[in-house]
């Protein structure tokens, strides 16, 4: 068995398409867990070889059963593992010493379960050796097209499982569980779903990564508690967008309670959560904002409808959920705007109304209740070219012949390929299947409408770097441990980000020799690596000239000698910069999802309103823009009600040379900040006036 | 017939408790809109006289059917009035003339529809003189605890209607047959149900006024288009508020798309959203934020159980959703903290765990299949000191058995006072309807299980008054139109809002004087009521002393009259503050909802930082502070990072001055605004620096 990525990620494929399945610790009686992924299998008709394994049985379901893994005719593709905590390890082993591609583990009481669950999740990855692992800890996967399910959990007995182009990969067996039920009951169809559990070795990366070149996959679901490489899942996710597939997740742990309950859970780590919102629209994935979007939006992808732009239009025979709808459109920034002369023209007549129907939403009354106008004004919507979209409102009186409304709804939609969604008034969830079923997603609340055809907008063009490729080496005299001023502002000159003009001086003479040289105004600044924050201890001095500078020197010496303060290693003389606006520049570690810029306001202003944009690394010049335009001061940059226009062109230069100086640097690079960063006016560049540099 | 406000208020009894209905326009063809009044009073056993009014017909259901009102035996308590748009006047006419109490007008065509259909609307509102009239353009009422069904909606043919504490007030008629479907099939009961629609005479107050005194209403819904009558709506909310009757509504109309459909649907005239946020804050009512939440927050507070605080328990079998909930709970603003211990030993105990149970949610695992263990765990979680309210999930597991389920979860509520609330993870509509039923609120969104319970909070208490006592009287000296600048701040002067010290000049000589009398800097202004924008016809200018106002006033002149600007009054001199930080103070009139005071930040930040806050007058001190409070620009005001304090007590008093303006000017007063009003240090009080004031 080689141990290279193509067979590994091919051993995939034995999770979804096994020639032969090998049950470790099958049971004979079919009510038991142990006895269900036996009978799921031949109950689907799964047409490979079926090898029960259980050293106290003979037969089960009229299959031979085996004693153990060594007693199989052959080495069985993949293995499903019955046995709990304490023995799994010990069938993994053995199965991948017969030389088994993939076992699924379903025992829990691995790395969710404190160090001793930890030791033994260790214990099982040796195990495995090359073999891949599902799990543990996990429910299983299925294949609803070829009707191959690899699971002992109660959950998927669902019988009409619903066949569709949607691949769900979860990390948690329960909410995979709910997916199906729900989904199912809706008429939403799916093709692969997988759990992924623990993720000792297979994670949602390996999952997206193998949907996106899956045939019988359309949109690919991801039901997230944590990620364990982002690279891999940028990387994964990359491979989604190229091959066109949407890939929508809902991300639990957004907050403190639920990051720690997902800990505990599958033992994921929880980075910080806007962190993973911008994971997330680096990578052009769509964030689903509630659970329930998890399945709304895929039903809306699926289709395979665009919106090319936001115009909406809703058909209703009940006016109350028109507006409704519409509202809901409105607040969800899609407009509903009044109809073009041609439309109401056409509505007119089709309505048999005595002046053009321009109004949005469109109510039909009572003559909707006939089918042939229902899609006769359903398809003039469509066709209009004032419409990108149309919700068509199902209201009571669909209630009595549901399966004309669906039919005319249906046939409306028919000679048109863009998107056409249905919301349904009064309690139908037959009429919702039925919907669902034949291509119109449904939708029971008015603001989901909203969402659905908002993700059938284009996503916005994401052109996050996969990596930055013009990264200078770094310089041969870095030390571990943080920086001193002037160190700092050195490293970053390396990367190409300057500051403010400054000379390191030792003496009152020195300091007023480098004022007359700078000249105009100066800034005096204690320079030490062990002074964390220099002004706390009068170790800053500001507004001062040649004349005033050397005394400024003198007394500052003998206030921090007052203080008993680490040893300095002399003194900065910066000039002073006016006319320019305070932006903070730095970079961090996310503890899970690794090191991200972030650019913010500085100031008072930026203390108060909270104005700051991260990106995680590697980025693009176009994310560095996107981060400039994401703040609130950017409309003062770019010039407020007329006013002066700031260098955001330096900026975003600046934002790159630390883009590259993170790159470049690797793990060594701790921490970086410019505090405040000087944006000057247009064509006068921008100035670091102060730099920290934390390095490991 | 008398036409005191008391007998228009005990009219009402007679939409929910009539001794007799006449139904004008009934037909005897069952299947016909026109035959199923008549029909729903029979099948629902109304007690009373039922007269159907038909002058083609003899007889419809068995009961003698009348030519004309005039026929009729006796004055119907209430009647339906059947007929369309252009005959309805004339069957309302005769009613009234009859002495009926009240008619329900069923016919739509009035103000939705036009010039034309507003002028028949007004019609209508002559003929019925006294009579109340309910519509037009409504669906009638309902009271499904006495099975009393006044409407022909065929949304209402729902049998088994669900009894309950919980009755509507809707504009519209199909979100009031959506409401009561989805209640029905979700188990959640209702009391009375109504629609106003038009709102030619029986508003929303009114109804949320009648519901305030009803014995059978525990919570009180409304669906609004839009508020006609402002005051009408504060006294009946404070009224329920009072009764301690929770209300909750849903406003549509918060974006122009969704404004302008509620328009067309039933005339409605839109105010701006945020004053209506403000409106619903000030009244003490829960704003349902999704359409959803109108029936799963009532369904909540139905139970009369309040959350003393914002502590929340998840006990589940299935870890996926305990994540799931828990995280929404902690992004909904409540805490999912660890278990005190006599909590987490007890449920060790229980659960037979070898160790004590602190984590929060408590996973149960299979355990909780067991219906005792899910009993006693969820009472030692009610009864828990460190828990404020509990959410149960509802796994697969419970799919097999639900009403052993649900019996669990029952008698685990029944010893305790505390929020009880069930997650269903997969669907499961049959659990939801039985957990509803049996008086457990049952929800699958997780999201929603966070403001379901959150709306168990007490009310954040509102001390907004509903009139203001100390209101002085008006200046002998206003007149309408534009008021200068120093009139302006006259005005304020007189109401007890003081500026900063200046003089009104003519001439050089003056300003001078003027200038040297104030001392310091001064700013010089143009005088006019007819200049609106002083600043951009150089007609202000800051910075200047006794020594150079003199030049300054003679070439603002010169400049004015190059310009050819209207007449001016004269000049300000006034003294420059410094130090204080800048607000905006202001009155306007929505066009709907009337007067509001609004406070915001001054200068750039503001205009960045969005930073306002509104209270639609009458206010209470409380509401002023609360002002204050909601600004971001208050962790300044308060001393930001241990800076300087400003004085908030005299902007609290500058507001409440600007209140009392507002009431005593009352429709007068068009347009108020100070900008900017400078909030000097802690005890040096505020000063206006400019003012404006339009009068009508």
């Amino acid at each position: 068995m080689s141990d290279n990525a193509i067979d590994r990620a091919s051993a995939l494929r034995a999770l979804f398409r096994p020639s032969s399945v090998a049950v470790v610790g099958a049971s004979a009686d079919p009510t038991k867990t142990g006895g269900r992924p036996v009978n799921y299998l031949i109950k689907h008709g799964f047409e490979g070889s079926i090898y029960p394994i259980n050293p106290k049985v003979e037969e089960i379901s009229g299959l031979k059963c085996y004693a153990s893994v060594e007693d199989l005719p052959e080495a069985p593709d993949a293995a499903i593992v019955l046995l709990g905590v304490e023995r799994a390890h010990v069938a993994v082993r053995q199965l991948a010493e017969r030389g088994t591609k993939l076992a699924i583990v379903l025992a829990s009481g691995f790395s969710e379960a404190g160090e001793a669950g930890r030791a033994r999740q260790e214990e099982l990855l040796r195990a495995a050796g090359t073999m891949r692992i599902l799990g543990p800890n996990t429910i299983g996967a299925m294949d609803l097209a070829r009707n191959i399910v690899l699971s002992a959990s109660g959950a998927l007995e669902v019988s009409d499982l619903p066949v569709g182009g949607i691949s769900v990969a979860s990390q948690s067996g329960g909410i995979l569980g709910a997916l199906l039920s729900r989904g199912a009951a809706r008429g939403i169809g799916f093709s692969k779903l997988a759990t992924t559990g623990n993720e000792v070795d297979v994670d949602l990366a390996d999952l997206i990564d193998y949907y996106a070149d899956d045939d019988d996959t359309q949109v690919i679901v991801g039901y997230i508690e944590g990620i364990r490489s982002v690279e891999k899942f940028r990387h994964a996710a990359e491979k989604a967008r190229r091959a066109g597939k949407p890939v929508v997740v809902f991300k639990v742990g957004r907050s403190d309670s639920g990051a720690r309950a997902a800990v505990s859970h599958t033992g994921a780590m929880a980075g910080e959560d806007r962190v993973y919102d911008m994971l997330f629209r680096q990578c052009g994935i769509i964030r689903a904002d509630r659970f329930a979007d998890l399945l709304d939006v895929p039903a809306m992808l699926v289709t395979g409808r665009k919106m090319k732009g936001r115009r909406v239009a809703v058909l209703t025979s009940t006016g109350g959920a028109g507006s409704l709808v519409a509202d809901s459109c409105g607040i969800g920034g899609l407009d509903v705007p009044l109809l073009d002369d041609a439309t109401a023209n056409g509505l007119a007549a089709i309505l048999q109304a005595s002046e053009p129907m321009t109004a949005n939403p469109v109510d039909v009354t009572l003559a909707g209740v006939k089918p042939d106008v229902m899609t006769a004004s359903t398809e003039m919507l469509l066709n209009s070219q004032s419409v990108d979209g149309v919700v068509v409102i199902v209201g009571s009186s669909a209630l009595a012949q549901p399966e004309i409304a669906v039919g005319a709804i249906k046939n409306g939609a028919a000679r048109s390929t863009k998107p056409l969604i249905a919301y349904v008034s009064p309690y139908a969830p037959h009429i919702v299947k039925e919907l669902n079923r034949q291509g119109i997603p449904a939708y029971t609340d008015p603001e989901t409408c909203a969402v659905a055809l908002r993700a059938a907008l284009p996503v916005s063009t994401v052109e996050s770097a996969l990596r930055i490729t013009d990264v200078p080496g770094a310089p041969d005299w870095l030390t571990p441990g943080t920086l001193n001023e002037a160190r700092s502002r050195a490293l970053f000159d390396h990367y190409g980000l300057s500051g403010t003009d400054q000379r390191i001086v030792q003496t009152a003479s020195e300091a007023t020799a480098a004022a007359t040289e700078l000249g105009g105004r100066v800034v005096l600044k204690v320079l030490s690596s062990q002074i964390a924050h220099k002004s706390d201890v009068g170790g800053v001095k500001v507004g001062l000239d040649d004349t005033t500078i050397g005394p400024a020197v003198e007394q500052m010496t003998r206030h921090l000698a007052d203080q008993k303060l680490p040893k300095r290693e002399g003194f900065l003389v910066q000039k002073m910069l006016s006319g320019g606006v305070e932006v903070i520049l730095g970079l961090r570690r996310d503890p899970q999802l690794g090191p991200l810029i972030l650019l913010g306001a500085g100031g008072v202003f930026a203390e108060l309103a909270d104005d700051s944009a991260i990106r995680l690394l590697p980025i693009a010049e176009t994310d560095a823009r996107d981060m400039v335009s994401d703040l609130r001061l950017s409309r003062i940059l770019n010039g407020y009600r007329g006013g002066k226009e700031y260098d955001v062109e330096a900026l975003v230069a600046a934002i790159m040379a630390l883009a590259r100086m993170g790159e470049s640097l690797g793990e060594r690079l701790l921490e970086a900040e410019i505090n405040p960063l000087f944006v000057m006016p247009k064509g006068e560049g921008v100035a670091a006036a102060d730099a920290l540099v934390v390095l490991g």
